[in-house]
C-alpha cells in the first residue's frame, strides 16, 4: 500500500509534504520521497525506510520549493529497492516530471512488454514506472499524454503527478483508492487521507471523484472527466482495516465506521454471553467499543501494545523465536485471570498472529475466548494495492470456520456477514459501490495472469 | 529513568537480555547496554539510542555468555553521553565488574569529591559511577566492599552487578525503585518490571525486598540484609504513570491500581455530568476506563495516538513548529464535535503538552473540556531518579488550581486528592509506605545540595 | 576519466574485477561499479567513493558470477551523482544490459533530444546513458543493434558491455582511449590499462583495435569491423600523465616515453645550468629522471608527497585554507637551501598548484626555480574525456609563456615542443596518429555546442 | 607508534593541531584524537580510523578554543579500540587534564597492579592510563605530581599534556622519541616531528631536551629538569625508518641522513657491478638516490607504488590473496626486463613482503636481484614504541644472511654495518647516544616480564 500527498503556491511546500507523510506514515513504512519545484527546476529525495530515516535537515532544506509532492511506500515481497521509491522523477519530452501512485495497476506487464519493444527501458519493478513511459511515449501536450495513458491503464490508481509549473491529481474511474482535495490560505492540497489536512491545519474541500483528473495550476483548480465511466468499486478494507481512525475516507468517519462495524457484529451476536470484551490494539478498539455499547458487556483493556519492537531481531533458535513474537502485544494477567473474553479484531489474514495471541491470552489465565471479526473472512487475493499475501496462504480460502477456530484455539469464531459490513460502510452516505474482491472473489476488473517473478537483473 | 534486568545460567542469557531490553524499553530511550560472562570473560555493548538502534546480530552473537546483565537508560538534560551509558563495565581489585543502575544517589557528588582527592579518575557523569569506585576503593572480598560501599551511598538505586561467576541483585533500604525476582528453568531472572519475566515466560518468585542484596552463583539464590532498616519510601509515580499496564509493581498490578484512580476520581466528581471520557493516550486508558466505569459516563477514542514521530524534525519557523507538535496525537472529530468531554490524563507536568491538546480538541469541535487528572499536583522535582524537570518549571509549583485551568484553557479542572491516590496504590496491599515527594514535597532522604552544572570536561 | 574493465568464464569474476579497479583507481576517484552475471542472472552493485569505500566484503559475495565488467569514474564538475555510476545496468529489448564506457561522446545531446522526442527516459546525466538508449531502440539482434548504435554516435569511446551470455569490447574508429584485450587461463579479459593485467597475472594478448568491436562467448573471441575508418586520433595525453607509468598504452611502456620526454626536454634546454632537478611527485618523476640523465644534472626528491590529504577539509578562513593546500606536497629544506633547480612537472593546467609548489620551494630555502614541462602548453578543453577545464581557465590559453612565468613566480620556464613530444610518443612505435587538441585546438571530430548545464532536475 | 603535538596561545588552536595531525599520520593511522581547552573548559574528540575519518567540520568547529593537543596512534596486535584513543581525557583532583603520549613504558604492568590494589579503576589498556592515575593519585599542585609521577615510570615518552590553563611538553631522560619546540607568532607549538611545523609556517626554535619538562603558560615557556640523568638513547630506527625524510629528528635532516646511509652502503659494497638500482618505495627512495650517487650506477624506477589499497579486502581464497598483495607495488617491466638491480629498502622485518617484491620483479623480467638495505639486521623487539612484531617472527633472530637471501630469493643480500649506520646518524651532529636494541640486544632499560594478553574485559 502507499499514501500520497501534494501541495502547490506555498513556501514551506516540502516541509509541510515532511510533516503529512509522518501522518500518512501507517500507508507505507518502506520507502519514502518529496519532489519539489522551485522556479522551473525540479529537486527529489527518497530513500529506504519509515519518513524520519529518509530525511535529515539537509534533504528537506534542499528540497525548499513552492510546490511538492510525498509517497510513503510499502510493498509485497521482493521488489523492496530504492529503485522503487516514489516519487518517480523523469525528464520526458513533456520536461521534468514527479509521479506518486498508491494503487495497482493490473495490465502493467502488458503495457512494459510492448513499450520495451518499442525501445523504452525500466528502472524500477514498479507498475508505476508504466505510466511514466506512456506519458514519454504519447506526444501532444501534457494534458493529453495524460489522458491517453489513463486510457491504456487498468486498475487501480489514485496519481499526484508534478511538473514543474503545476500539480496534477486523478483517481480512477473504479476510485478504488481514496484522495482529497484541501485548501490552506492560497494553496491547494491533495492528500490520500483527511488526517494529513487536519495535521497541517487544512481545510478539507472534498473527494477527488472517480474518474476526475485535477489540473491546479497558478492557484487555480480546474478538473475534467475524459475516461470512461465505470461502476464505483471503492476498497471497503480501507474503512475495516486500512485508513487511520481519525480520517474521513469515501465521505466517511473511519472511526465512527468500525464502531459501528462492532455494534452490528453484536448485533449479529445477540444475547451472547461474556464477562468482558477486549480489543485486540490498536485496529480492533472502535469495534471493540462499538461491541461493547450495543453488548453492554464492560470493554477492557487485556491486552498493551509496544511501541518499541525490533525490525533487525536475532531469532538464534525456534525458542528465541517463539519469545520474539510476543514483544509486540502482552496480556494484563490482573485483567484476564478467569474471565471469558470477546476478542474483538478487524480482520484474520493467515490466523497465525491471532493463534499466538489466543496462546498467550490463555498463558494469562484467561477461562474462554471467544473471537469476533467486524469483517467477514478473506478468501482471495487484493491486485488493487492491498498487500494482502496470495490466496493459497489466507486461512479462511481453505478452512471453513471451524477448522479456522480449531487453528486458532479459541472457544468460537464470530465473522460480519457481508451486508452488515457494507451497510456500516455506507450507513449516512449517499454513494454506493464497494469493491468486496478479498471477501467475494469478484473482481470489478479482469485480473492480472500469474504474476512472473523471474526478473532479470536486480541492483543495489 | 532506567530499567535493569540480569540472568544467570543461561545459555541464551544475552538473547533474553536483549529481548527483555524491548519490555522495559519504556523505562529508558536514551542508551542501552548488555554485558555477559562466558567463562570467567566478560564482554559488554552500549550505545545511545533505543535497543533496536543499539544491538545488531553482530553485537548479540559477540555477547554470547552464560550470564548476562542489561540497562536502559533515560538522562535529564546535558549528560546524554555515550560515556554514561550502562552497564558501567571496569576492571577492579576484585576484578572485572559491570554495573546497571536504576534510581539516584543523593550524595554522589560528596563521594565523587572525596573519592577524587584520594586519586580517583571519574569518566562519566552519572552517579552510578561512585558505586563502582566505591567497590574498587574498598577492600575485603567483593561482599564485604559492597555492603560497606553500599552503607556509604545514600538515596535511590536498584541494582544488578554481574561478575565473571555471579549476579547481585540489591535494592536500597527505601525500597525506591521497583525489583523482582524471576525464575526460567533452572536460571533466576533479575528485572525491574515483571513485564520483562512474562515475555520469556520465566515465573515471577517474588520482590527483592528493600534493603536486601541477592547473590545468585551456581544455581543457587543467597540473600543478606546488612543495612540499617528505615521506612519505606516507594515511588507511588511508578504506579501513576511510569511502569507498564501490564506490569505487578511493588506486589500490585498498574493497569488496576489505575483503573482504581480513575474510579476515585469519578467519586470525588460525583454528579458531574458530561457526554463521554476520553483518555490522553496511551497512559491515560485505564484511569479514563475506571472513570467510565464509576461514572457511567460513556468511554470514546477521541484522540489517536501516531505511532510515527520524527525525533530530528525540521522545524524552520514558528508556524511548522507549532504543526509538528500535532503529530504526536490527532483528534477524531466525530467523536468529538459538540460534545462535553471529561479529558482523562495521569498528570501534568509543565502544562504545555496538555494546552496544545485542549487547543487541538476546541479545533475539532469540542464544547467543553473538563480535564481529569487521576493524581494530585506535581509541586517539586524528584531526585530518586524519575526525571520531572526543576521545581520552577513545574506548572503546579507556581499556580493554582484555577490559574492552571486557565493556562490550559479548559472548562474545568481536577485532580484526585493525595489520600485517594494512596489508598488506591496500596489497595488490597499488605504493606505501606510511599515516596510522595513529588507531590507534597516531604523528602525521604536528605537531598543533594543545588546541582552543580559544571562540568569541565565533554567529551565525545 | 574512466577505467574499465571486464572478465568472462571465471569463477572468481567479481574478485578479479574488484581487484582490477584498484589498479584503474588512478583514472577515476568518484564512483566505482560492477556487474557480475550467474546462469542467465545479472547483479550489480555501484557507489559513490573509490573502490575500497564502495565494495564491502557482502557486495561481492552478492556479485559471485562467471563473467562480470567494473568500472571508476571521474566526473567533471556538477553531475556527481550515484545515477551517474556505472556500469549502467538495464532490462531492453535485447534482454538484461551493463554497460561501461571511457570516454566521452560529442553527439550525445542531439542523440538524446532526438531519442526523448521518441518517449525515451533517460535517468542519469551521463552521455553513456545515450548509447543504451540506442542500443533499445534498434531493432534486430543485438549484434545488428550494436553496429547501428555505433555508428549513430560520435567521440570517444571505449566499452565493455555484459549480457547474460557474452562480453563485448569496442573501441571507437579514432581510438581516442586505450583497451587491451588480456588471457588469464581461459578466461578472456579486457582493461583499459595493461597494469590491471600484471596485477592478476593474465598475459597481454594485443589492444582492441580503433573500430573494432570483440564479442567474447563460450570462451572463443570473434572480431568484427564494421564501422567506417577514419585517421587515428589516439590521446596522446595519456603517455604524458593520465595512464600509470607501469602501463604498456597504445604499444609503448609509459615510464619509457615519460623518460624519453623528460631527455626530449633536456635536449631542447642543452647547455642549461643547474645544481639539481627536482620532479614534482608522483607524476613528474620519470621525466624528471630523463631529464637528469640526459644533462648529466644530479635528480634529488626535494619535495615529499603525503598520503594523507583530508577530502573533507575545514577551511574556516583564508589563513587556514591556505596552510590546507601544504599538506599534499612538502618540501626537504636539508636538500633545497641555496641550490638552483630544475623543478620538472608533466604539465601546467591553471597554474595555481605550479605557483603554490614554487612558493613553498622558495620558503624552504631554494635560490633559483628553473621550471621545465615535459608536454607542450595546454591551450583548449578536451572533449574525449581527460578532465580539463573549460578553455578561459587554462592559463596557457590566455597567457603567453614569459606571463605564465611571471604568475607562477619562477624564475624562467621551459615546455617541451609539439614534435619532440610527438617523437617521443611514437618512438618505437610502428603506428601514428595521436590527438594534440588541447595542445593545438585541432579537434580530430566536431565538437559539441556550448554545453548546456541547465539541468531540469536533480535527484540524491 | 605515535604522533603528538600541541598550541597555546591561538584562536585557531584545533584547526592547527587538526592540520598538523595529517603531517603527523605516518606515525599512526589506528586512532586520532584532539582535546582544547576555552576559557577553563576542556572538550575533546577522537576515534578510530585515520585523522580524515575521525574528523569533520561539526568536530573541529565543537573544539574551538585557543589552546589544544592531537594524538595519532598505531597500536600493537589486540588492542585496536577506541577507548585507547588519545588524548586521554580525565578530571582528577588536578582539574581536568588531557595527555597525548609517544613511546612506551616499561613498568605500566607493574604500576598498573600497585594502582588498582589502591582502588584506581582502569579504562583502556594502554600504558599511557598509567601516568594519569598516577598524577591523579599524586598529592601537591599539579607541578609536584607530575615530577614524582615521571620519577615512578620507566621506558619511553614525549608527552603532551594539555590543562585549562597550560600546555605541558616532556621527554623522558634517555630521548627514545623526538619533540620540538617551535613558534607561530606569539603562539609556542610541540611536535613530535618538525614537517608539522613546516606545515603550519611555525618557526623550529629546538628541541625539547632529554629530561626536560617544559610548561607553557600565559605565553611564556618555562622548563626543569628534575629527573636523574642517564645516557641517551635516542631510536636510531627514527632516522632509518620511521620520520618523515622533510623532517628534522634529533637535529639531522632525515633525507640526508638516509641518503648518507645509501652512500655508507655503497661503499661497504665497493666495486659491486648492477646495471641499476631500484628503491622499495616510498621509504628506500633516499638510500636508493646515495647508493647510486656514490656508486655511479643509474638510479631506475622500477616498482610504482599504488596509493589505493584496499583495507577491506575480500580474500576468498589462496589465490585470491596472493594477487591482493600485489596491489600495493607494481613492476615496471620495461624498465626491468633483462636487468641485474641492486634494490634498495630500508630495513627487512620478517621478509614476507620482500620475498613478494622479489618475486613480482623476477615475474617482470629480472635477470639478478641484488637486495642492499641500509641498516642492520634487525633482531629483537622494541619495547619503547616502534610496533616490531615479536622477536620469534623477526627473520634475522633466528636466520642468517645466506639463510635469509634464501628465503627472499634473490642473488644476494647486504645489509648496512652498525658502525656505518651510526656514523651516518650522528654525521655533523654534536650529540651523540642511540639505541640500537633493535639490532643489538642491548637495551637500555629493564625491560618488561612476558607481556600478559589475558585480559579480563572487552568492550565496544
Amino acid at each position: 500500500m502507499c499514501g500520497i500527498f501534494g501541495i502547490t503556491n506555498n513556501k514551506d511546500a516540502a516541509h509541510l509534504t515532511h510533516l503529512s507523510l509522518f501522518a500518512l506514515q501507517h500507508r507505507g513504512q518502506e520507502s519514502a520521497g518529496i519532489a519539489s519545484t522551485l522556479e522551473g527546476h525540479m529537486t527529489s529525495h527518497s530513500g529506504m525506510g519509515i519518513v524520519s530515516e529518509v530525511f535529515s535537515e539537509k534533504e528537506i532544506l534542499r528540497l525548499s520549493g513552492d510546490s511538492a509532492i510525498g509517497h510513503v511506500r510499502y510493498s509485497t515481497t521482493g521488489s523492496s529497492h530504492i529503485k522503487n521509491a516514489q516519487p518517480l522523477v523523469s525528464n520526458t519530452r513533456h520536461g521534468a516530471l514527479a509521479l506518486a501512485h498508491n494503487g495497482n495497476l493490473t495490465n502493467a506487464a502488458q503495457i512494459r512488454r510492448s513499450l520495451e519493444e518499442k525501445g523504452s527501458i525500466f528502472h524500477s519493478s514498479t507498475d508505476s514506472e508504466a505510466i511514466l513511459h506512456l506519458l514519454a511515449h504519447n506526444p501532444g501536450n501534457l494534458e493529453e499524454a495524460l489522458i491517453a495513458s489513463l486510457k491504456a491503464v487498468e486498475g487501480a490508481y489514485s496519481l499526484a503527478i508534478l511538473t514543474p509549473d503545476r500539480l496534477i491529481a486523478c483517481r480512477d474511474p473504479h476510485g478504488f483508492r481514496p484522495l482529497v482535495l484541501g485548501k490552506l490560505g492560497n494553496s491547494y492540497v491533495v492528500s490520500s487521507e483527511t488526517t494529513a489536512l487536519t495535521l497541517i491545519k487544512a481545510d478539507y474541500v472534498r473527494e477527488i471523484e472517480p474518474g476526475e483528473i485535477v489540473f491546479i495550476e497558478s492557484g487555480k483548480v480546474r478538473s475534467v472527466k475524459p475516461l470512461p465511466q465505470t461502476p464505483l468499486a471503492r476498497c471497503v478494507f480501507e474503512q475495516v482495516y486500512f485508513a487511520r481512525p481519525d480520517s474521513v475516507v469515501f465521505g466517511k468517519s473511519v472511526q465512527r465506521v468500525r464502531q459501528s462495524l462492532g455494534r452490528a457484529l453484536a448485533k449479529e451476536m445477540k444475547g451472547f454471553k461474556a464477562d468482558i470484551v477486549v480489543p485486540v490494539p490498536d485496529s480492533g478498539v472502535p469495534a471493540a467499543l462499538g461491541f461493547s455499547h450495543e453488548s453492554k458487556i464492560p470493554f477492557e483493556v487485556g491486552l498493551v501494545r509496544s511501541h518499541y519492537v525490533s525490525r533487525t531481531f536475532i531469532r538464534p533458535n525456534q525458542e528465541m523465536r517463539e519469545l520474539a513474537v510476543d514483544l509486540k502485544l502482552s496480556p494484563v494477567a490482573e485483567v484476564l485471570k478467569g474471565k471469558r473474553i470477546v476478542l474483538v479484531d478487524d480482520s484474520i489474514v493467515r490466523g497465525t498472529t491471532s493463534r499466538k495471541i489466543a496462546n498467550s491470552l490463555r498463558a494469562a489465565g484467561v477461562l474462554e475466548i471467544h473471537m469476533a471479526i467486524s469483517s467477514p473472512p478473506i478468501i482471495s487475493a487484493c491486485y488493487y494495492g492491498i498487500d494482502t499475501p496470495r490466496s493459497e496462504t489466507l486461512i479462511a480460502n481453505h478452512k471453513n470456520i471451524d477448522e479456522i477456530r480449531k487453528f486458532l484455539g479459541v472457544d468460537s469464531l464470530h465473522y460480519l456477514s457481508l451486508d452488515a459490513m457494507l451497510n456500516a460502510a455506507k450507513e449516512g452516505s449517499s454513494k454506493d459501490g464497494f469493491c468486496t474482491a478479498c471477501f467475494t472473489k469478484r473482481y470489478p476488473t479482469s485480473i492480472p495472469e500469474e504474476s512472473s517473478d523471474n526478473q532479470l537483473l536486480s541492483t543495489n
